[in-house]
């Protein structure tokens, strides 16, 4: 998309439910093994009670937002500031939108309130910058 | 490892080549398919010449390290905040390195630097902050 | 196997149980992230109640045979046609099958009926048209 | 997207540079262990003379588009007809591309033009017929 398209309050949202064939192979990519994400006996003794999902998996899915479908193909990443704020567990629902929150064309940036809620309660809070190059 | 064992300065790193299978397998996780990421002919025309990796990608490997090192197993991430400084290309060499800058003993947080360096240049810069529950 | 040796009437068939994680897989391979395979709360509200299938990936299984067992290794897909007639979900054991039912020697074309069946009932149906080269 | 929302001619397209990842990949999701596919001395003495692509692999970016862009998240697959008019190699780019040809409002199915590309001539050509739900 154009930077010229954009304009604050456009949004857009992508939702998944988190299972454990995600975690894996989020964990193979990254090669976090917490055993917080891994292993339901330690899972159960720490104050989760049950395995929770990988904070920046949510997050890539901010990631996948920006660059198929707004700003869409050819943005790219300047900033992301993630705030974990309640966990996500296997079987959670996540969704995640980012909405526009200001355009500055004269250096090609767009600025984009980034959540991702679980039964509408959020989860994790931030905000993203994605540079447009001319080109696109 | 306990909070009280922990202390600035501390440091832990890990490396990693990015290969196409890399960028392949995190698209596949997040849904990222921008062409930068995924199309030769594409990326070529644009300003970076040739596939780039995704920012979250690399990012995820401070996930690892904290998640199975330092801190290590058991703590949870409370924020992070990420700057993409420089393009990371298939075939670059990254090595991501976390380093303790202060630790609060009574809300059991610690605060680390965030690096990831391609031929020691800084690709990515951020602080996160990761929590230690009583347990661990 | 050689198209010589190939007759109308011959069979072949695989049979998979399907899970999330087969899913997840074909989501990341092709990007079909429509929230009807992801999101368990989105496929509720839909006509299926619960998350269904890929149709194409039941169908790389008809892939699967052709390559693999009949007529096997060095064949060459022409065509495909898939009808997708009931919805395959989470859990159902997909059993697919395909069925010479012409050869033709000169233009070294086999025609096979394709059927992807769960509890018997037909759930894709199709035509393939393989051509096997001399070299085979 | 709503069904009277969807005009003949409204198009969307999808590249990606296909890479031994790709294979490698869809090889495991379907079982398609073909040698033309996996053995590159094998490949070598074919008509071929190097490893093609699944024709298959590239037929789920069809889907891909179908689920999350035109006409978007819901919306089902009735059927697809593939035409392989050309071999897909590693390192070629392939464009996939959907147009709309007709719209059935009553029966609410959606009919597509289908034609993956590489370096603008068609490797796959073939009709999609997608069905989108009232609730979508």
């Amino acid at each position: 998309m154009k930077i010229n398209e954009i304009e604050p309050g456009m949004s857009e949202s992508y939702s998944q439910t988190i299972t454990d064939s995600d975690i894996k192979a989020f964990s193979g990519v990254s090669g976090d093994k917490n055993p917080i994400h891994m292993d339901d006996e330690y899972a159960e003794k720490s104050r989760f009670k049950k395995r929770i999902a990988h904070g920046l998996m949510s997050a890539s899915y901010f990631s996948s937002i920006f660059g198929t479908k707004l700003p869409g193909p050819g943005c790219v990443y300047v900033s992301q500031t993630l705030n974990f704020v309640r966990p996500v567990y296997i079987g959670d629902t996540v969704r995640v939108t980012v909405t526009v929150t200001a355009v500055d064309l004269e250096r090609r940036r767009v600025i984009f309130e980034t959540v991702c809620r679980v039964k509408n309660k959020s989860v994790i809070t931030g905000i993203a910058e994605i540079y447009i190059p001319p080109e696109v």
